[in-house]
């Protein structure tokens, strides 16, 4: 990542932070701000010795990247991009087949972050990134993550379909979320897999989908063109869980 | 809704309109735009006739509500909210079992607006918002529907669990998205349905809960609390198309 500071802002995701141990340097606060969830925030802070500087809501809304503050700021040490060896290597100390998701180009940080926080749910081992043409790790995205950047490790590649045909070498399958697919249900999606999902113009790019084993679809029964690229992404990744949990 | 005009913004949601057959009055287009699919819009408005004017960045960026325009603003009539009993016959003219989404206080107008595209999707026949409490059909949900609210009714209720209560009559069930509910493969979800949906922060509210037949939960195999709630909506409601697809 560019910068060595990072501000976290809402509520939940600062709370998160704290709980999963994330080093805050210090923390704004609305003067005044009584709410329980703020309080409990305090307490946590207090906890664990971080700084605390109570200030106006001018001077949250100042500081603020993402408009959505609601009375707490805490900036942190960055959040760090992970290798790709490091996801392969949380699946299998967890003694789990690996299971990733991969992102061709995702630009709308809110996207990116929906995407992490379901990455986080559905038990997938990490996140994989190009390092071009797409959104990285900003406050708006640790927000919209709901805290799963905290849990969930992001890689950054030069080259995504190149990262596919490494990955392959280690037994992974890929699957791309592809209009023209075979319908979703009708797939085996078990074992070592990688979920590929394309931006929000055009879906998934050609060498991408090219390096991919499987193409899948997600049954359209309506008159307009696409999901949401996030809700897509949730879609596909739990017919993955569905059939890991049920065979 | 309490305005007779409507702005839709950006490329698709506009097209979409068109394609629609929205009755657009006029259509605002950034002056000495040449790219492709804002000449396509310039031809499909001349087609309709609507009245078109050539304006600068600054001006359209100053008429945008969501700040997203892409070159394009068109003024058209409200949309406007449908009453149940509508999207109850445009079940039955279809001769499909009702597939309804209740949401019970959706606050963000971008998870509306994907929530309404995904039932779009997902071949539900309308969508219940209760009046209060809740965001309505902005310009900003139009946009992030992607066209969906051309094709897929909203109604608005004053009470949402009389609403409920008063469909249960018609012989349809209701389940509820919710963390302690059954997970979601295990219920039988086929046959008329109304799928309820909670706002962000608190979920399903007590009294809606308790009106429900059925209470569905998502696998969780993270560390953080829960998903986008678009997310939600999208996952359990293609768990509901998988039941009825596959049996």
């Amino acid at each position: 990542m560019g910068y060595e500071e990072f501000t976290i802002e809402g509520r939940n995701a600062v709370m998160e932070a704290f709980r999963a141990g994330k080093p805050i340097d210090k923390l704004y606060v609305l003067d005044g701000c009584q709410d329980g969830p703020v309080m409990s925030i305090k307490r946590e802070a207090k906890k664990k010795g971080t700084i605390m500087k109570f200030v106006t809501k001018e001077r949250l809304d100042q500081m603020s990247e993402t408009g959505k503050h609601q009375g707490v700021i805490a900036v942190a040490a960055a959040y760090t991009y992970v290798e790709v060896e490091d996801i392969l290597k949380a699946a299998k100390d967890k003694g789990e087949a690996p299971f990733l998701f991969l992102l061709d180009g995702i630009e709308d940080p809110h996207n990116l972050g929906a995407i992490i926080r379901t990455a986080n749910l559905c038990g997938a081992h990490g996140v994989i990134i190009p390092k071009n043409r797409a959104v990285g790790l900003t406050a708006a995205v640790a927000r919209t993550s709901a805290g799963a950047l905290n849990y969930t490790p992001v890689a950054r590649v030069t080259n995504l379909s190149r990262a596919i045909e490494d990955l392959k070498k280690e037994g992974i399958w890929f699957v791309c979320a592809d209009m023209d697919g075979t319908v979703m249900y009708d797939l085996d999606l078990k074992g070592p897999i990688g979920l590929v999902i394309g931006n929000e113009g055009e879906g998934v790019g050609r060498l991408v989908k090219e390096s991919c084993d499987l193409a899948a679809s997600i049954p359209m029964h309506g008159d307009i063109d696409s999901l949401n690229a996030s809700v897509a992404a949730g879609v596909l990744a739990y017919e993955i869980v569905r059939q890991r949990m049920r065979g």
